[in-house]
């Protein structure tokens, strides 16, 4: 893995120790000299991480980091700060302004490494998911990230040991779930029930990194935050836990002020990639569905048909289409309003769905006009779908709002059907001779299924 | 990183060998022991990566990759074959059979390691990529991928060696383009040009893997194919280069048949990918803008103005919200007819297009009214944005398509404004209060502006 790291020190000879490190590891590395060079290169450069000294002249480490975080468009930038200093007040200072680690001087080469790779993954995979946002949504997306909610937190702890200040601290802030056996832990990470994981390591009669790979094998455990609580700090072990799975490690006893500043880290860092998820998950589906029935809108009938018909051609497989039309609708719209119009096309579709199987496709293509996908249905199935749709309509009057009241509506629908039959077919071919049986179906009284054949 | 890992193999000593190597590296291991039991386990257990052995009685490895690989629903699950057989023929039966890689027993740990993380990387960002389009359109999407028509390779090779027969099959069947300088192949790669990059490893007055790592700290360049020609086979520098960037390496005289599978592997994983990000990208674009007119649509309005107001509210920035109407619409599609209608809408977009700033958010939010979001816009400046926008629709009469031939129509807008006052404001108080404000204009005899203020 490569990326570009830009390094922020006022000493020339520490900035050429850690670039000729990482250099030699292939990373692009990019430097500043102070607070304000650090600052325009964030902008120019565009790095996928920030080394960060705490104590230059000028501008202090801290307030570089506070500005970058403060920025809506660096705020997810990953910023590991590198101090001399290593009281945990230091450390906590440096996790309020917002770092996202925090490394002693002299540098553990392989320490550096190892984290610096774990949030190089993770800015990646923030710049694919921004990416498909794109720009318009991205600000207002990452505004909307709300990091104050109490957040679930899963503890799977030594029974017998004294977590106890913590554990309350936790309990009486975020929605705590003890857990003695790690089945219902995983159990819970694979539905999703899940914020965080809180991880003793040792854990009597279990092997915390197994668990915390089990974790991470599971689709919904990939990014969530995993803590280790680590009773001794062995340098090798802890390098493993973090190559490995772990999304941090800390080491007991821990200052109640340090775990509550980098378990806020890992959740603000976990809330912004799920908010991202859903973002583009919301617009995804709202890009096939008509918002006002719910059904699938034209563009979803151009992509899934044209792969529909493929597979007719390619394997065989039959595939008929309806054209549907409200009779009349129109008129519906002229004597009770547009809202009634509204609560007919909705109840309509309500109607529709009932009678279709789950891979059949319903669509809204226009105000009052309805495509439907059948696949695996021949012309003869696809005729008695059509009919059963029809009764399904005109059985029963509909209910609309009139007058402050409901009051009874008759309701019909025409059909027009066509089927798959040969090699020229298409979507369009299937849509138009669904369409010109749809025209004589009007022609004929309305209220009825006509079959249009190839010529 | 961990992940689940499907192992095939019929020899139990086999199986439990890679099981304990596995384990030792934390990912999940399942197992299979013959090809039923692999194909069954590949749909039950979804594992992330697939490692196959060749020679199993009843059905071969490569039988039961070419039917993994032929099932669109695991068409891009990577599978590793593993193999006593190491004559170009059988590597190449692999590669046709679709496999992603393919080791000789018995097995280099270290480049068996490389090349699952490899590959489970790359299967982590389709199940975020697929993740993100959801079912309904995945399978569209995998059946589109056209993998048959020539790609972009660009090849930065030394000029003394000869890569003849290789390069003129490359010419023949691909885009190729030979770089002298590595600057002009970054600026392509930085530019999005390429499918693919081929570099000879080494290279007179470069180093190799510094080129590749730079392809791969640049946005584009992070997943596109890098494959490196090498002269001699040594272990250490390919684990390495496989480590930093590589896509695969073929060690020089590659057979034609072998690099031409190996190049085709390259390509389809880049193509999904790049299907997969422009098919999210094409519905988060479809997701917020109306199609007719290609302005913002009311769901865009919604997200994006209240991120607005946030601004608004918090930094000071002023915000201005113009609502307008169309005056007497209704009569131009009784008249002329919806075709008509349209064009009037299309034109009008077109018109308030030219009027607005960059930043300024124009929204169609229903038949024939619209929304024009101003941030940074105090009251006075929104009144002379409005009249602006007022008086470039009634300027000009519009043309529609009327007989055959094109005639003028007059045009008017009646427009509504109001601006965040107050901390009570929200998006919804400025819409309100800008709709009361274009009643009031309607009322005034429509083509005009009308200010509505906080109460």
């Amino acid at each position: 893995m490569s990326a570009r790291v830009l390094i922020v020190d006022d000493v020339p000879a520490n900035v050429r120790l850690l670039q000729a490190l990482l250099e030699r590891e292939y990373f692009e590395v990019h430097t500043a000299m102070n607070g304000a060079e650090a600052l325009d290169a964030v902008q120019r450069v565009k790095p996928d991480i920030v080394l960060l000294d705490v104590m230059m002249p000028d501008m202090s480490g801290f307030e570089v980091c506070r500005r970058i975080k403060s920025n809506p468009l660096t705020r997810y930038l990953p910023v590991i700060m590198i101090t001399a200093l290593d009281q945990p007040e230091d450390r906590i200072e440096g996790f309020n302004a917002g770092a996202d680690d925090y490394l002693v001087k002299p540098i553990d080469e392989l320490a550096l490494l190892t984290r610096l790779r774990t949030l190089v993954r993770f800015k990646f995979l923030l710049d694919e998911l921004e990416n498909s946002i794109g720009e318009e949504l991205l600000l207002d997306t990452r505004l909307d990230v709300d990091s104050d909610v109490p957040a679930r937190v899963g503890a799977l702890l030594n029974a017998s040991k004294g977590n106890g200040p913590l554990m309350d601290w936790l309990r009486a802030h975020h929605r705590t779930r003890d857990y003695a056996d790690p089945v219902h832990l995983l159990e819970d990470v694979r539905a999703g029930r899940l914020d965080a994981v809180l991880l003793d390591m040792p854990l009597p009669g279990h092997d915390s990194l197994r668990i915390c790979s089990q974790i991470r094998s599971l689709e919904k455990g990939r990014q969530l935050p995993v803590m280790l609580l680590v009773e001794q700090a062995r340098r090798e072990e802890l390098l493993q836990a973090m190559e490995v799975c772990a999304s941090d490690y800390l080491v007991q006893p821990v200052p109640l002020e340090e775990f509550r500043a980098r378990l806020n880290i890992q959740l603000r860092r976990w809330r912004y990639i799920q908010r991202l998820r859903e973002s583009v998950r919301q617009s995804v589906t709202f890009a096939m569905v008509d918002p006002l029935t719910g059904l699938y809108n034209r563009r979803y009938l151009t992509t899934h048909g044209r792969a529909l018909v493929e597979e007719a051609a390619q394997r065989g497989r039959p595939l008929s289409v309806l054209v549907m039309d409200l009779d009349y609708f129109k008129k519906v719209n002229d004597t009770w309003g547009h809202d009634a119009g509204d609560e007919v096309l909705r109840e309509l579709a309500e109607r529709l769905r009932k009678q279709v199987r789950r891979l059949d496709v319903i669509c809204r293509v226009g105000g009052e006009e309805f495509v439907v996908l059948l696949p695996g249905a021949d012309a003869r199935v696809a005729h008695q779908v059509a009919e059963r749709l029809r009764r399904a309509i005109c059985r029963e009057p509909f209910l609309i709002s009139a007058g402050g009241g409901k009051r009874p509506l008759e309701v019909t629908i025409s059909i027009g059907l066509s089927s798959y039959e040969r090699a020229e077919d298409t979507l369009e071919t299937l849509l138009k001779r669904a369409d010109e049986a749809l025209y004589a179906a009007k022609q004929q009284g309305r209220n009825c299924v006509v079959r249009q054949r190839a010529a």
